[in-house]
């Protein structure tokens, strides 16, 4: 392998503003050889994934990449030779590649794929945009036949697969994209019911005439903005199914603010749940019960601060909201 | 009754930034007659609640509230005397009263309570305080033994049983509260493992020092820089209960922007729910076999976009930030 050169692009600064090709520099080096446990890897196609950006802003699920270090990036690639037990010339596998010819990697970071017609389904479909894709939308979203799906970053890889899945679960779709030649692909092509081009403004009023009945189930890939637009229109026992924030990626990083909020639902896969105590009404006798012997054996005490005359009912309302109160606030009448 | 004065205390104003006694003025009237149908309350104690400053904002989980009409507000009343069915004089409800002495209200929107000692305690504990702290936690929050719960407004009628709950689940418990007193009150008297003062500034630090191994629940009473500074010290599939939104509720409403989120998710009801492909792992093979019988049937098109070689890796990235693929995007090495 010695006389072969290995293509290898480097990120050497970290973008602080929006991501340019200065902050990229392609390199080459000797093609690795492999050590033991190790196998060595033809790359044949790399992802392009928003969360490559995502990456460099810190750390997310990932540690947060280097400077001056080879690109990371997910990549399907062919074992050249192999060093690893399990592996053997001739397979494909997907890893963490990063962006280069070839790359040596310990065995346990690679997953042995089928060799199927046309190999890039491996990236798309059947990689992680699809499973993605089907997970985000069936597990998380859980959208039911007649109700409405949103999705933004509608004709992107991920976005593309949720609309039609959500089309075939038997759904109102709406897609959101930017031009108009995206929004007429993703009804006129994939099927979706409706599309709203961000590019236009007016997103608010453009979703409330495609998606007349509400918001059952939103598929967030951008955050940021639209998922502002969204959140008012969901319907009551909405789902957010939180998978990026890419409108806040190619930019300096959300610092302080609730901006980064999706971000970090991502990341930590939170779950982020409004409720209000009447949902649960069926187990309030049961509830009650627990309270009560909870109180009587004293591990539970009450705190009460109860404020004389109905007349100081507007002093009492407002002293708590300035936090005066401890325990429950109530007006003796 | 007609000897009788009905005090009653009018919301005149909706504020616009501060609420002030200016907002409300008390008037007099006379006890209303109980259509068929409603019965007479005489009100005993009226719920103080946040809440209540948020119903001025705009529409919650029920109307906006009027000006010029008597303050809404959860009461704990005696029935003074009935013309509803299945009510009668004696009896001892919780219903929305209103900031007023009696009140007719139809037997629908009456709830039955018993009549313990003290009577209290059926609007702190077995109120919607207790009831909201019980089901919040354990079945939104759903913290286990030895996991680290984090509540906010601590000292607060909810917060304050939210966190005694915790301690009796087994978990660490850190309140956060304004004020050195209540902070010694959470730990010293309710036995809080910790408390934060936010009065104190620097709560992300002082949160971390009292939560060494990050926060599985966080119950969010707040919302605002509070959440802020807990978002991202949450555990990996950490679940936050948003209860309520008060460091929002007594200035002008949030307008744009996802500083309105914590609200909006309570008042929805929302998930919001985080998530990667890899979290459901063990279904990837059904996953794999359902998307290949819809692109074989025809029902799911893949649309790929290949770019060609591995030096235009940066520009696809670039690109693909700025919106320019459809489908999925990679690079042909």
């Amino acid at each position: 392998m010695s006389n072969l050169v290995n293509r290898q692009i480097v990120l050497i600064e970290k973008p602080t503003e929006k991501l340019t090709r200065d902050h990229f520099r392609l390199v080459q080096g000797p093609v690795p050889e492999p050590a033991d446990g190790e196998a060595l890897l033809r790359v044949l196609y790399i992802s392009m994934d928003a969360a490559n950006r995502a990456w460099m802003q810190g750390a997310t699920y990932r540690s947060e990449l280097k400077s001056n270090a080879v690109m990371a990036g997910g990549g399907l690639a062919e074992v050249v030779a192999s060093k690893a037990t399990g592996f053997a010339a001739g397979d494909l596998v997907f890893a963490d590649t990063g962006w280069r010819d070839y790359a040596a990697l310990p065995g346990k970071q690679l997953a042995k794929l089928p060799r199927i017609d046309p190999l890039t389904h491996l990236l798309s479909v059947y990689g992680v945009a699809g499973l993605t894709a089907y997970f985000g939308l069936l597990k998380v979203g859980r959208p039911k036949s007649g109700e409405t799906v949103v999705v933004s970053a509608a004709a992107g890889s991920v976005g593309s697969f949720v609309g039609q899945i959500a089309k075939i679960i038997g759904c109102h779709v709406v897609g959101i994209a930017g031009g108009g030649a995206k929004c007429e692909w993703l009804t006129g092509h994939l099927g979706f019911d409706a599309a709203v081009d961000y590019k236009q403004g007016g997103v608010f009023k453009s979703l409330r005439e495609a998606a007349p009945k509400g918001v059952d189930v939103y598929f967030d890939n951008v955050g940021g903005e639209i998922l502002e637009a969204c959140l008012p229109q969901m319907n009551l026992r909405g789902r957010i199914a939180c998978c990026g924030a890419v409108s806040l990626y190619d930019r300096a990083p959300p610092t302080t603010g609730p901006r980064g909020v999706p971000g970090l639902i991502v990341t930590k896969r939170l779950i982020m749940q409004g409720f209000l105590w009447s949902d649960f009404l069926d187990e309030r006798d049961k509830a009650v019960a627990e309270l009560g012997s909870w109180v009587k054996t004293g591990k539970l005490k009450v705190e009460e601060d109860v404020i004389d005359g109905l007349e100081n009912a507007p002093a009492a309302l407002i002293g708590l909201l300035g936090g005066e109160n401890r325990g429950k606030r109530m007006v003796k009448v």
